[in-house]
């Protein structure tokens, strides 16, 4: 019952269609980078893990149709498929995190060939250290959740959106399997439906007992006492610790902190950006209007009506309990424990 | 371009299904208390306030069918007819208030005959008393807003939820045509879409500056200083100040709170109900799954997945900063103020 959101297969690049789960579930072969930039700006692959590996891959597939005469052209051209697959979406670090490795790893290269294969090596390497990172920050995160309590969680952070185990939802699970948590809320997570259409069915192949909610339910569930912990992910984390994550994020760490609940974020090191010193540095995706007048295709407001659609927002440092990464759990000054785990050092917790 | 959502019509009530709206404007015609409680508790019919009136010609209907030999026979059936109408929803007063208020009527007649005169005269009497109440309401409301600030409002509170020009959304209506206010965000609404299919669908019609936010977008709007008051409707307002209202508003309340923002509660003396001390004693409708797992009739999570979904949420009287009824303006303690309105006493605004 395992879900491959994504598998590189040699010479193309096999991605799962979010946009049509969960009432289908349809794979795309891409051949080459524009098709994977697709992918990613359609947010058929989304997640900040994810879309990092599939942005990886995608510049193998475009090393793979460069001529290999000249290395200055060569690594030209890679710039120039970076650029495009960078400029798909601002807000997860992830994605020019992992272009960046590549292209630093091709630029130690003496020939396009042997860049080419080192590539693909280590467009490899980086899939399966996330997915490691996954299990590693699941288990590190698990510890952290209180006993026989419900968790509720926002946008969808599992298998979905790493590849891995998941992060978020990767703590959840395996707190579930150790028999900590009894029950995830889900919040449906509008505009795109992400915890309704993607972590409800993952959790439900799964059989964790999940209940989704509607996002503006939250303040009601934490009044009730329901609510022992938030967990969510990150797209971009600041070096002072501000979070940006799925817009709703930041409702509900006001909601979690009027109602003595900890707030937990959970986020590979890949996604903590050093060279952002705050939130405000954070670029902030407006996406289209129509994400939020219509609904799976249907309008449901007046067509022209104006709308603001920011797909993220910020979450200040001084609402998040800790931060959990696969090397360890950062907790507040987020200055000083991220720069440490970072540095690989060991974490403060 | 006014929208006239309920219109009693000698023999028959003529109803705007609002179900349908914004996509079609479509009327069906009620001749008897059955449809009439059909349609409230499809939602066809919606609003406290609203709901009232049509409850109250719903009686009406109910009085034209009964036999008139018998005037305890008569009364019978009438409270019969009440009964089927109350039981289609539990958290708005206003239901309860208006069959009440006609039974009283009721009971006072000699005859069956007259007491169907009289019932009528009572419904046309109520609905008119509503319309005219919204009047006042929105005049004293509007000078509670902050001169050349945006509004925040949640689920719908104009014309379509109470016949007359609305309540919360009256207030802003106000204060627009006043200048005062530069425009209004209106929360979608989940699950059932009354923000963007009605809020927008009202303010877009009068040419209100409207901006229409996902409701998990809330939290980031006012972070960025960009909403200078809230204002929400109610379902049932208790003794103490607690306000039921539409799910959505207790976080919206926790976030202005949060951000130093006014949160202000705009409904007719109709919905404060002085037989509930305090929240615990508000039944709160949890309503079915599929309003959540589905959208516009499209499944958007698997069939199977748990889903808790209260249409309605409690907010506790500390988080509101201003009671906004027809009689005047009640502040904290609203143990004291709201019993003052109600007595007719002056307000203490």
């Amino acid at each position: 019952m395992a879900v491959e959101p994504i598998a590189w297969q040699g010479d193309r690049l096999r991605l799962l269609d979010q946009t049509l789960l969960p009432a289908r579930e349809v794979y795309l072969e891409a051949m080459d980078h524009r098709q994977v930039a697709e992918a990613i700006g359609s947010l058929r692959v989304r997640g900040a893990p994810l879309i990092g590996i599939a942005a990886a891959y995608g510049l193998v597939l475009a090393s793979l149709r460069l001529p290999r005469g000249d290395m200055a052209r060569f690594l030209a051209g890679l710039e120039e498929a970076a650029r495009e697959l960078a400029s798909t979406r601002p807000t997860a670090v992830n994605l020019a995190w992992a272009l960046e490795r590549l292209l630093g790893r091709a630029r130690a290269c003496a020939s396009p060939t042997e860049a080419v294969a080192a590539l693909e090596a280590e467009a490899r390497a980086l899939h399966l250290e996330q997915v490691e990172a996954d299990h590693r920050l699941a288990e590190l995160g698990a510890s952290l959740l209180p006993q026989g309590g419900a968790v509720l969680t926002h946008c969808n952070t599992g298998s979905l959106a790493t590849g891995g185990m998941g992060t978020a939802l990767g703590m959840l699970r395996a707190a579930w399997r150790q028999g900590r948590i009894v029950r995830v809320y889900a919040t449906e997570t509008r505009p795109l439906l992400q915890g309704a259409r993607l972590t409800a069915w993952e959790l439900w192949r799964e059989g964790v007992p999940c209940t989704l909610i509607v996002d503006g339910a939250a303040g009601a569930l934490m009044a009730r006492g329901q609510v022992a912990a938030v967990v969510v992910g990150a797209d971009r984390i600041a070096r002072n610790g501000d979070v940006a994550n799925k817009v709703g994020t930041y409702t509900l760490a006001v909601l979690a902190r009027a109602h003595g609940i900890p707030f937990y974020v959970a986020a590979p090191t890949s996604t903590i950006d050093p060279a952002t010193p705050d939130g405000d540095g954070i670029p902030i995706e407006e996406r289209p209007a129509d994400e939020v007048r219509c609904l799976a295709g249907v309008p449901v407001a007046p067509s022209g009506v104006d709308v603001s659609n920011y797909a993220f927002d910020v979450t200040p440092a001084a609402y998040v309990d800790a931060i959990v990464t696969e090397r360890g759990i950062a907790r507040p000054p987020y200055a000083e424990s991220l720069a440490s785990l970072l540095s690989g050092g060991s974490a403060n917790d």
